[in-house]
């Protein structure tokens, strides 16, 4: 290419997701060996009838729908969104502390951006979330990695250490992508502790949280106790996403909850790159909010079922160590010889399954990568988990 | 807020469209004398009901509407795009060098992403598109402005006297907003052999391409030649919204022409930014480029009739000066002493007219801004530009 590449652009790595799908081109995939693709955390099926329903109805009868809205989201959802984080959380959020997002990924960046630039250093526990490092990387801020060793637990005491004059910020991911683990209550409270004392963001990105052992709206458990602060804003930013929970992952609706002042810088981010979030998809997530918290409860259970298979599975799976297991995703050690990447395209040609490999979320520093991967689970139900270990089981690197 | 602030993120201003809007509240518009509203350039009427009852039927019944997609694009639209631009421009574009995006807002942040990084520096004409100044700034990338006087045109010369190490880019934007004027092929042409002549890239917006006076499928016409180089994506990097002329601006759907190497470069960013665009909004998108043609080509020849009511009524009005007309916008100087963001909330709570004053598309070291007004008037009917014309001329600054 002639034309000038931006050196921070040219440094950091192509999308993992769409190069594991070329791994896929050329290889015919039988009905007697179908394909067990466990490496995208998205529901594949459809939302309930319901929210197609009010869907296609927005589409025909709300003029709404089709105009530009607010740069930070719809009100309605703003204020619904403050009203059931208020009382999941068991604290006091404000429609003004929310803004809505082109998903969960648009959070972070949109945050980051008012946070961090060129020259910044923000920490990442490892394993990490690629397109967090990625967009470090392209905005030429430095990620210091945060290594978890076993449990894939972060230290807030070894992440002190890291601590220098131009962090801006920790990002944690709870249930952890690709991780698995939730973290503990307490731990999240050491981190915000840790961050306040250093005048640092701490990030919380709860993608997941819909899938967490401990939250539920129904009986009132929640995940961590840092909304119960009346001064949470002045350290926490949350970030959520609407696809996995509503299965709405192709209408690209997140959320941010953070002090108002931020958002108002979080606005001239998003005013910029977005103008507004997807109006349908908006109406989607609200319809969802309003009407399919049992629904998403079950769908929490039948995940918390699937987690247990794939812990009894790998119990049973000689060699193989699991790491951490939770929400959509199994982090998992192979007992081969051969690098992840290697093995990872073997296992897509030689028993049709498809997962990524370690070195995908892991520092080039960090050779422990070639031995791990993670294995998104979610759409893979009873039978389909016992054929998967059926066929790692007869798996030799 | 104690928190860190990205210093860069602090130095661009809030989105002047949802400032305007806040000049609104509190007042009452009553049906005697309803609001004119010029400030925002977006269609306010539905899509025609065909292009609704696709997105209603692929909400209720396509499944891959609610799920992921390939992160540049369906490849159905990619390539109807391909096969429709090169039509149109008389050239050869390839469905690898197409990219679908979350708006044509994001398609330039994705593309001077892969531009321009922190310290490089980028030309802008003046008045300038607020959200290209805006994102550049949040990237620490130096505007460089390039006046641009009577007529609002562009001068190659001047802007080759600008170019120095650190120049990245030269942005354009055709029918211009907020100028309004459509750029000459052959001026358009001379801005390609100056980038091309230095390395650096003509990024062309045409976002309002579908109102360009010259620009007809049905009789071959089109704004510029760029196209018909068979080398074309050595240096021009084209930029689109399906936003004005389908109507589908709470759908958030642009795209980006560029070279393939270019491309990949731009998944990174929308791998990391957005995932994929609405499937939904892409679903629209290629309906309405399948279904719409001769639909377009009616509403373009309403748009021209209300630029030449727009001229018209310029010409009739004392004091007031039309420097720019086209596609959705009149670009024009005031008779008064006061500053232009005076004037402009005078007129809402006077008038009931709502216009974005000049400073907000000129640096502040351009004193010109506070003598002008762009006026989106695209969705004011002959009507209801006679009743602006009336208001505009019983205003005694």
């Amino acid at each position: 290419m002639s034309l000038p590449l931006n050196p921070a652009m040219a440094a950091t790595f192509p999308p993992p997701v769409m190069e594991a799908r070329r791994w896929l081109e050329g290889i015919a995939f039988g009905l007697d060996r179908p394909l067990i693709n466990v490496s995208q955390a998205a529901p594949v099926d459809s939302p309930p009838l319901g929210l197609r329903q009010a869907l296609a109805d927005a589409a025909l009868n709300d003029p709404q729908a089709h105009l530009y809205g607010p740069v930070l989201g719809l009100p309605a959802l703003r204020e619904e969104i403050a009203a059931q984080w208020s009382a999941a959380y068991g604290g006091t959020i404000l429609p003004a502390q929310v803004a809505v997002t082109q998903g969960c990924n648009q959070a972070f960046t949109a945050v980051m951006s008012t946070l961090a630039g060129a020259g910044d250093e923000v920490i990442l526990p490892t394993p990490w979330y690629f397109n967090h490092k990625m967009w470090l990387d392209m905005q030429g801020v430095t990620t210091v990695p945060l290594p978890t060793g076993q449990g894939l637990l972060p230290d807030p005491e070894r992440a002190a250490a890291l601590i220098g004059p131009r962090t801006r910020a920790i990002a944690l991911v709870s249930p952890n992508n690709p991780g698995g683990v939730e973290y503990p209550a307490a731990l999240v409270t050491a981190f915000r502790d840790l961050c306040r004392a250093h005048g640092i963001a701490l990030i919380l990105d709860e993608t997941y949280r819909d899938f967490d052992s401990r939250h539920s709206p129904a009986t009132g458990g929640r995940p961590h106790d840092l909304f119960t602060d009346p001064d949470w804003d002045d350290v926490l930013i949350h970030l959520y996403s609407f696809s996995k929970a509503y299965r709405l992952t192709g209408h690209r609706v997140g959320a941010i909850v953070a002090a108002s002042a931020r958002l108002a810088e979080v606005e001239k981010f998003l005013d910029t790159v977005a103008i507004c979030p997807s109006q349908l998809g908006q109406i989607g997530a609200l319809w969802g909010m309003r009407n399919l918290r049992d629904w998403v409860e079950g769908e929490r259970r039948e995940i918390l079922a699937r987690r247990a298979a794939m812990e009894g599975g790998f119990g049973a799976l000689e060699g193989w160590r699991l790491l951490g297991c939770g929400a959509y995703f199994a982090y998992v050690e192979h007992p081969f010889a051969a690098a992840s990447p290697d093995i990872a395209r073997r296992l897509v040609r030689e028993e049709a399954v498809l997962m990524l490999p370690g070195t995908m979320f892991q520092p080039d520093t960090h050779p422990e990568g070639a031995r791990q991967f993670r294995i998104a689970f979610a759409n893979v139900d009873a039978t389909g988990i016992a054929e998967m270990f059926r066929r790692l089981a007869r798996f030799h690197g």
